[in-house]
């Protein structure tokens, strides 16, 4: 099989690899063999990069929505906001710390740029909290060099270092307020190695770090340039180069403009850093920040306690589309409305065989199914967990097979088809969403099944030709069961009798009686719920005449659910037969 | 700073790590060190796999808008249905087939399960065609072994070598259609390794591979379930021991539950891979396959022909939202409406010198921008190269600064502010943001502007307190010019002069005599087009008595502008004084 894929005309002349900008070389990288077992630290930017990259930035209220939410989830790092840029934001923060609203163990963030009035409005933002992260960066990457500052390595060493010292100075004028420091050497994957670490190295030497007050030195892919791997290469040999590192607090700040931000965090983190920047949800410019609702899941998924709180994500998800005004996409990691949604037919069906699993699993081991391993196919992370609820797995479209129809039927009307039934009902709903498109309903599933099996209501065009209208049983524990029976036929009415093993059989002789050749291939039965007083469901495989079909009875009495399936069973079997002769 | 960070209640108890559950060492692995030079052979499952996951599926109008959109960007192998499974999917391989819709160099891929039934059907449904994939699947994993299939190793296996000997079977009732394979080991990464190779390699020796008709062995992350080197580790591993290398294609089929499936597939191909199967935007189930437009867009931001034109991602993308009804996130990688979009006063500043800097460069080349080196700080490619336009590149919001008003007034208006205008301008409409709240348009601002520096009319309540008549200027060549003006002074209409050795220095002398102590610190003007019969724009930065302001006019006298851009600056001032006195 030949590869017919051709060039395309796309301006490929006007790029070049990342490789051949900035030389990222570590054959002897650890990460690959490491493995994650802890949270990192987190620190959540939604007040800062997320919410300058909104169509309509935060409103006071809703900055304060957000800051709520966050703490209420366990972000103990909270950047909020770039006070000494914007007027809205400096009232913010004075707005938290005047009406205390920063709990004891939760720091504020503040950015700043490296100049000196932004600098000393930043320390003005911060007056009277408890403690506070300054956060200072200047770009350093070759193209902002060339292009933004025109100036040299040192020139732009110079801003950081000016900028840091002016930091230190001004941390004087609020001796009651605990600051601590972080760096970014911002455009930090489009700058060479050497000298990010080289600044990096002169910044911490003016921040001066001790074990009590690190110093976090983030290195933002502010643009993401290359593969995850690459960044975390480069992570790693910052780690291992970075003065004073057991002083230092490495946090990673990814963008997402290849899509890859997750990815570059988590392979980041695995290559020495210790603490994660980023958005619920991936809000942030452009393409966003890192998402951190996806970072944190993916860390319980595999057995790790994030440290926040995601019991009830879709509350969470609601309250940030309220403060960001964007949705979150129907997508989106562990959140969207459709990423516990299952439309293939054998998905569903692999789901349903992994609930009942696991039912029987934890039945036979004496507990819940929440206190065993969870394990569905298709779902890797028990919806419930996350404060979901089941209702949306399973959803039925013309491309859904038997499981999902059947999943449904069960979870909502405790009707447990059999496994040939389902492949049945299923082609009598396939036919019907193939004819009309969309997404078939729960309660429409359970509309088309009272329609096909069921009298939806006690009218004669409903129940078709027969109808059950009063039974009696008698035995005489010969092993003879008589049983006579009042049927409708049409207008009319017949009392009728036959006999045989049960109640069935006698049922059957009935019916053949009618004029119909009938056999009973397949009786399941079961109850609806627990209790005496329960209902109960009973299927039949019926042969009538050259025909194999179902029969569905529901009834209080076991055995007339039964007889009332075979009734179903032979009504539909007229039916069909009508049809076919209309259709010819 | 003490991590105050505490455990989470999540049911951690619940989750055993990936590590646990399947074994991938492979300590010697290569690919961290590989980069992409090319690009792969696509597969877009948009047809089956996304498909499948939409709410609403499409109908055969969109099915085949859906399939004409994938033929026209280039892709030449598309899998459009599991005809055995949905008549919708069968009838739809047929039109493509009978109504002679797929291009020579294109090959239709169609799903089909390993049972006899179902594989009978697919042959049906490709008769006719020129050639055609036949993808074949059983599911492998530990989970669905157990729970699913309730058999063992061995009873999977026959699964799958029947169906790959019912495919050869059933290959002989068409054979004037050419015939070629792939394998889905589906549910693959939650297989054991061995297991996965095991039953590859035994389906291998049943399709009989040929440098001619090579094999495809598609190994899916169906549930993406650890980070996504552990892939590529796999990759490599299933790479390195799969029988008949030379004529297997080896191909990735990432889903995105852990949000990393862009990174997968490019480790994954980094790792030895040749095809990678997704779609567009990432549609599919739950949070999708992998995004085939993100992972051939990265491919060109590094110079690597995608093989695939992208050149109109704006007109994909209404396609692709209307087969799928679904939108497109707002932040989807390299289509998204926001992801060229710098709300970011720092990132708008940098855009704007980044844009002047190409064509500064450009000129001194003496080519066009387009010509050479894209390099534009935070838009890694040139919005342009796909299709889209630098309109919503520079948004304005109450969390922008200078950089993007001034970026807007430039291309819509050919206003070039001095920086230090840039600076007053933006506090004027930063007033009005923070007050508002919002996005503001290039219009809004054009008419903020305006409304500050310009007459938006002639109605002198516009134009402030002065306005310019008439003048008229005399030079005898000595070095000093005679201004004779006429003003209005409100209502009034003065005729004064004044001289200096040119006519602004004349204009202040006359604004003097009216008892405005004036100084003029900075002029700069520039034509606002080219050609004689140009507009041009002044600017002037006055000392006003103790007030330092700008500026601004425009007039086809370049002289006349200046003076205009005088009273504009004094008008200014009164209208500040006004204001102030009317504060107190």
């Amino acid at each position: 099989m030949q590869n017919t894929q051709r060039s395309s005309a796309m301006p490929i002349h006007k790029y070049r690899p990342f490789h051949e900008q900035i030389n990222v070389h570590l054959p002897d990288r650890t990460w690959p063999d490491a493995r994650i077992t802890e949270a990192p630290r987190w620190c959540a930017v939604d007040l800062r990069d997320g919410n300058q990259a909104l169509i309509d930035p935060m409103s006071p209220e809703r900055k304060r929505v957000m800051f709520e939410l966050l703490v209420s989830m366990g972000y103990k790092e909270i950047e909020v906001g770039f006070p000494s840029a914007s007027q809205t934001d400096f009232d913010f923060v004075r707005q938290l710390i005047e009406e205390n609203l920063i709990p004891d163990d939760v720091t504020i963030q503040v950015l700043t740029q490296a100049r000196e009035h932004l600098i000393e409005r930043t320390y003005e933002s911060i007056a009277g909290a408890k403690q506070a992260i300054v956060h200072l960066y200047n770009s350093t990457s070759v193209l902002q060099r060339e292009v933004v500052f025109r100036t040299d390595k040192q020139g732009i060493i110079d801003i950081a270092l000016e900028g840091a010292r002016l930091c230190r100075k001004f941390e004087k004028t609020i001796p009651d307020t605990k600051v601590y420091y972080e760096y970014s050497p911002e455009s930090y994957t489009g700058t060479e190695l050497e000298f990010a670490l080289d600044i990096c190295n002169q910044v911490i030497e003016v921040f001066e770090p001790t074990p009590d007050r690190k110093v976090i030195i983030n290195l933002p892919a502010t643009v993401e340039m290359a593969s995850p791997n690459v960044y975390a290469d480069s992570i790693e040999w910052m780690s291992r180069h970075l003065a004073h590192r057991e002083n230092i607090i490495l946090s990673l700040h990814p963008h997402n403009d290849r899509g890859t931000a997750i990815a570059a965090a988590e392979l980041g983190y695995m290559a020495g850093a210790d603490r994660i920047e980023g958005c619920l949800f991936g809000n942030g410019e452009r393409t966003g920040n890192v998402d951190i609702v996806a970072l944190g899941i993916n860390l319980f998924t595999q057995g790790i306690d994030p440290q926040i709180d995601f019991s009830d994500i879709d509350q969470v998800k609601r309250t940030v589309e309220y403060c960001n005004q964007l949705p979150v996409p129907e997508r989106s990691p562990w959140a969207g409305d459709l990423v516990f949604t299952a439309f293939s037919g054998s998905h569903q069906d692999a789901i349903k065989k992994g609930f009942e699993a696991m039912e029987v699993r934890a039945a036979a081991e004496g507990v819940t199914v929440d206190d065993i391993e969870w394990a569905v196919p298709y779902l890797p992370v028990d919806p419930k967990d996350l404060g979901r609820s089941y209702e949306a797995v399973i959803r039925v479209n013309s491309q859904s097979g038997k499981g999902g129809v059947a999943y449904l039927l069960k979870s909502d009307h405790a009707i447990d088809l059999p496994r040939k039934l389902q492949i049945e009902f299923s082609g009598v709903v396939q036919a019907k969403t193939d004819a009309e498109g969309g997404e078939v309903t729960s309660d429409q599933i359970w509309s088309i099944f009272n329609d096909e099996y069921l009298p939806a209501d006690d009218s004669a065009a409903k129940w078709g030709r027969f109808e059950l209208l009063a039974t009696q049983t008698r035995s005489d524990m010969s092993g003879e069961v008589v049983l006579d029976v009042v049927l409708r036929d049409d207008e009319q009415q017949l009392a009728v009798a036959g006999s045989g093993n049960g109640p069935v059989a006698a049922f059957v002789e009935v019916l053949r009686a009618q004029g119909f050749d009938i056999t009973v291939y397949d009786y399941v039965e079961h109850a609806l719920s627990a209790g005496g007083d329960a209902q109960a469901a009973a299927y039949v495989e019926l042969q009538v005449g050259d025909q194999r079909l179902w029969g569905v009875g529901i009834d209080g009495d076991i055995s007339t659910a039964s007889l009332k399936a075979i009734v179903s069973g032979v009504n539909r079997s007229i039916r069909t037969r009508q049809q076919e002769l209309a259709a010819v």
